[in-house]
């Protein structure tokens, strides 16, 4: 199994609990958290497969991630009372998630012979899509969208690494895996310390 | 035309007649209710044909079912004012097309020589998204995510029949058609008898 | 580059500015801006490109228009502090690019030799799917489905203007441009005059 595959498949385990995690909020029944945990694991890869032109899809070709995903939600149905705060465990999950879909992205689209701008954004599709569609379809405010939060900027900054540091000459390898230390670091450092952009401020309204 | 050609054609028709009704429940013009019984009609469809790399989408190489679409939405302007409760007609009608592209999906996935996994799946997107689509965009709580329903472990249980019984030895036609039959009488009996899963109830919040 | 090549660029402008206007009612960074309007700028032009099998997608191929909706969204972000309403500068921005990425659809799918009904859809679906996700995404009334206004109608409007002179013998950018005028002439008159088609209205609900 190689290097991207293995990340496609971590990704793939994190995104699917922190699916499951949101369906256990939305209190669906066992089905639906596997429905909610495979459109989480598997949704922003897909997406980057259709928009490259990869065939088949990765999980088409080989459904492993689809079991997985279902195993992680059926573990997820019945464990999920065990901890303190559910919408906690959904955020520090997306961020594992994130930081490891951010490189599987970022490196197919380099496999492929893209260039800096598509292998960035194919990093930044991979890591974020899949979470949005649970969001959308769950009705909660995607975490993509969270004012004073950094999310799209750490995938951002990942994939950016990644291509700097493979422009400068190091390995793949290592190139992916200070991807997604950058992403989840920056990710994490928002949570924790509250790190931010300045967001957009308009005048205030007229009285 | 070939069974599974017929099969996606029913299947368009019911689910427009249920995008339409929701077109009416949101007070669209007629041109509205088409665009909604057409997203609603062929999304699940388009993202099998997508995801399967199925070119080209069925739609696409012949437009017949977008105006079978167009043609159910514009009756159904000027008659759903004739019928007592549309939110009910939503829930029924879409329960039959439920049943009727479970088996499509699965089917089309079959014929393409995909694995069992791959299969059942097609057959659940084929049967969900459509309507997903449209309660997205309507912006109605999802009948795929009510609570204490049965709906994507229909999709679930009838297109594991057709597996079955295929592997088994029957014939296509049996296998699609027992599908259909599984897939509707589950979610027949979660809206009549109440049938469901056990759905997850964490711990009492703390007081 | 050619004349489809040019609208393209020209709708993602103006779908760049609505999505980078939306975020700005949303507060988000300058990344989420980006995000945003990247999103808006490709999103219909990308689901023509999947749906019509056409590669690679436009901007994987050339990644100018994401750069380029990236510079937009950069700009609305310092900017649109000095706009007076800023949902007004959505509507109209987004009539604009929609009178602009009607054609370009259409364009697209003439050129690959598609019959009239596929040609109509690509435009519909090239005009309105990018703003419908900007709006899904950012939790706003989606304008496609706002009651009593034309929006998805000038895009058929527009769309067979096109199909229709292109029938009777005119040149390729005649039609195009009559496409672009029909389209921008009906949604300017809905938003001004309150030009709209009948509304579906139900029977009064019982007492």
């Amino acid at each position: 199994m190689s290097f991207l595959t293995l990340l496609d498949y971590a990704s793939v385990l994190v995104f699917a609990a922190s699916g499951a995690m949101v369906a256990s909020r939305a209190q669906l029944d066992i089905i639906g958290f596997a429905f909610i945990a495979c459109l989480t694991a598997v949704g922003g890869g897909t997406v980057r497969d259709v928009l490259l032109d990869r065939n088949p899809v990765f999980w088409v070709g080989d459904p492993v991630p689809i079991l997985l995903a279902s195993g992680v939600a059926a573990t997820v149905f019945f464990t999920a009372h065990l901890v303190e705060s559910r919408l906690r465990w959904v955020i520090w999950l997306d961020s594992f998630a994130l930081a490891i879909a951010v490189p599987a992205g970022t490196g197919v689209a380099m496999e492929l012979g893209h260039g800096p701008v598509i292998v960035v954004l194919m990093g930044m599709a991979t890591g974020s899509l899949g979470g949005l569609m649970r969001d959308v379809v769950c009705n909660e405010v995607p975490l993509v969208l969270k004012q004073g939060e950094l999310y799209i900027s750490c995938a951002l900054a990942g994939a950016t690494v990644a291509v700097v540091l493979l422009w400068l000459g190091s390995t793949p390898a290592t190139a992916l895996v200070s991807c997604a230390a950058m992403t989840w670091v920056t990710r994490a450092g928002s949570l924790i310390f509250g790190w931010h952009l300045p967001i957009y401020k308009g005048r205030p309204p007229r009285s």
